[in-house]
């Protein structure tokens, strides 16, 4: 766990006292007596400074220099008389006790918590990352929420890390949403940042106001936001706090969309709120992870509740009804063309009873075509016997076009969808969702084509990378 | 053709003339009459502007606007009598056949032109984009390159779309590289942008310098440039012809690395030469898709041959002969990890003899574990079957990690391994390199993770998405 690891200096030192990470030790500083337990250095901590867990539940960081001593402590129990830092800490944590209260005159909202880093800590003894089961503890870290929002119910349908995660899932959020958006200001969806933007999309086709059809144009009357954290909630660079505080002044605003709100930048300076259908997880652990694509973010949004709408394309809030509609076919699949790729891996997809596939191609929406292993048959085959075959770009960025290119006018005359700039996830989140819907190829085409929840934006703009 | 359509304006005056794309007409304005065959609008250009072909070869836009007059030219054939422009333009062409008889005294660089829009140009008649067959032709479009390089020979092993390139066609480049690197001061390849990166990737495992083990860290004596173009030599808004300036400049530099020259922003002011292992297409149109991955670029270059060193892991230039090493296993595949995915895929490749496959993870490098379609036996049964499974994430940008969060671990005791900060692109080729040369699965695993050439870095750095 070479990324876990302290200073040659403190190992020595830790060597020669003979302590391991977990166990209960003194650190003395400038007469300071801090007695806790060892944790391993934190995945983005300094090497030279020692992590202790204090009896109070929270983490130090003490950095080793001259005159710093380490020794085991002389119990393995908390001691009785406090050092004055923790009681210190005592008072800070009473203080947080008493903003649970929430203050009644706040908008309700609701909370629903899946899991995910935004609900986990690190374990003391192995360094890995845990799920927390109760999903108050990170409302209880945060007091500043009292002053936005009354969370009137916090609803725990699973824990469950992102991965993990599939239609199934997508299908008990969109219903609890459904159910709680009716009956309160807004929803807030604590969610693991993996598939983040898949279940983002999810909702996006299948929450609809109750006047609204499935196969066109719909959207929701109040906002529907969806938080994750990058980095877990006992950790100094946590993400959650800010993460949570935005996403709280989101909820009771007048943004009624579907959307993740995370870190905008390195920074704890600002969030931003992110169409569900147009936004992808960028990085594998930065704060700002999340970017809009082919798109701008609908709104940014600062810590201290000020809002900026940066995306005209949003919905005004209104009280009407919002359904979910579940049905879904989740017989599809994502596939990615590149050199040497495997063609017959649509057969073997259709054979399994496939019904849809989303081809991740190249550039422009290209597939080898005059190749060896030429994509040509097993497309031509699929389309035939009526399965669905998009086109998405794997450079994410930009969009894809049946005309340019003479492979391009190929690929189009076998059957393929060319799918504008939509995303590959969110193609095939669509696709499953249509394709519960009808079993008809040309009103699977036509709807896939359709701007249905800002999908397919009618010029890309936006960010790029720098 | 939406894309590829003129202003309402233009189109009724078309229509009233009874004047068809790809006829000959004259436009008349300010008195200038100029004929040729009208084009279609260019995907980029201004929808009021028509577009014709003069006999010289050239095209023009015509702002359409009040006084000017479109009919059919009166003879289908070119006129004898040339307009003032035509012999303005003759006369720039002249000089331009001039420069086509190299300096002597410039330093001797190879170009292997393969393909590519670099090498296309648009079909008057459907709007298309089709192969001009002449590697040559854009040369004589760039005068410039007159002053920096002498092109002592133009290699053509083949002209293809880079989708349809695979495996023989890197070894095809990569012996001819070798060739001509160990006579000459550099090599150009052109080359479709598609898949440019896949092969950039390839060379750098397949060139070395005949001292380096095929397993250890290795390198060239000599630049290595790919480029290629985003909109085709005949386009107002090519980017051919600096990007080709940019790469001669390099080619004679000092700077012995394998790498991709194109745009470094979406104006004509400079390159980026980017290492061939950590690049990617991140864009399906714009000039600038190419970006740096987890790195810096190693240099910025300008159209005046100033180069701006970004990165200082580069080599210098020696006179140590290169070889290429073609050994390289085709059984290799990538496959992509997300909600829903199909595990039985594996197995699937596994039945049709694939040795190795590297699974494009979520975030830190997951798949789903505790899921209804878990991936875990297929793993297992995969590594135990002496097949390599590699882990890269599809957030592109970031550093997988085998530690973290439970699902990880279990990922990795499984036998999977988790490929630091290797784009899914370059592990894919890195693996059918290593498996060309060894099948025993410890030796790929420890080569796998041994940094052969630049594509694993210590510290992930660089731009991201702003």
């Amino acid at each position: 766990m070479q990324e876990l690891e302290y200073s040659k200096e403190i190992k020595k030192e830790l060597l020669k006292e003979g302590i391991k990470i977990g166990e209960r030790i003194r650190v003395i500083k400038n007469k300071i007596i801090l007695e806790g337990i060892l944790l391993p250095k934190g995945e983005f901590g300094d090497k030279n400074s020692i992590v202790l867990k204090l009896d109070s539940g929270y983490n130090i960081g003490i950095k080793y220099e001259n005159g710093v001593k380490i020794e085991k402590a002389k119990t393995s129990e908390p001691k009785k008389i406090k050092t004055e830092t923790e009681i210190e800490l005592g008072k800070i944590k009473e203080k947080f006790l008493e903003s649970l209260k929430w203050d009644e005159t706040k908008p309700k909202i609701s909370l629903i918590a899946t899991g995910g880093t935004i609900a986990s800590r690190v374990d003391y003894k192995t360094g890995g990352v845990y799920m927390i089961m109760k999903p108050e503890e990170f409302l209880y870290n945060i007091p500043e929420l009292r002053n936005i929002i009354k969370i009137q119910r916090i609803i725990n349908p699973f824990n469950k890390a992102s991965e993990d995660m599939d239609v199934n899932d997508w299908k008990i959020i969109a219903k609890n949403v459904a159910n709680e958006l009716n009956k309160s200001e807004g929803v807030i969806i604590t969610h693991g940042t993996d598939t983040l933007h898949f279940t983002s999309a999810a909702l996006s086709f299948m929450l609809r106001k109750k006047s609204e059809n499935w196969d066109e144009k719909h959207s929701v009357s109040k906002p529907v936001v969806l938080v994750g954290a990058q980095r877990s909630s006992d950790r100094g660079s946590s993400d959650t706090a800010m993460n949570l505080i935005c996403s709280s002044y989101l909820a009771i605003s007048d943004i009624a969309n579907i959307g993740i709100c995370m870190h905008g930048s390195e920074s704890d300076d600002f969030c931003y709120f992110i169409r569900g259908t147009k936004v992808r997880k960028m990085h594998t652990s930065r704060r700002d992870a999340f970017k809009p694509i082919n798109e701008f973010p609908i709104a940014k949004i600062w810590n201290n509740g000020k809002i900026e709408i940066l995306n005209k394309n949003i919905n005004k809030r209104t009280n009407e009804k919002v359904i979910a509609d579940l049905k879904f076919n989740d017989k599809i699949a994502i596939l990615k063309a590149y050199p040497g790729s495997e063609p017959k891996l649509i057969k073997f997809l259709i054979k399994n009873d496939y019904q849809g596939i989303i081809i991740e191609g190249t550039g422009l929406g290209h597939v080898p075509i005059f190749a060896k292993k030429s994509w040509t048959n097993e497309i031509k085959n699929a389309c035939e016997s009526g399965v669905f075959i998009g086109i998405t770009s794997q450079t994410i960025f930009g969009r894809v076009n049946k005309y340019v290119y003479r492979n391009l006018r190929i690929l189009s005359k076998l059957g393929a969808v060319h799918l504008e700039d939509m995303l590959t996830e969110v193609a095939y989140i669509k696709l499953g969702y249509i394709l519960g819907h009808t079993k008809k190829l040309e009103k699977i085409k036509s709807v896939m084509l359709t701007n249905i929840s800002n999908e397919i934006t009618e010029r890309s703009v936006g960010g790029f990378i720098e």
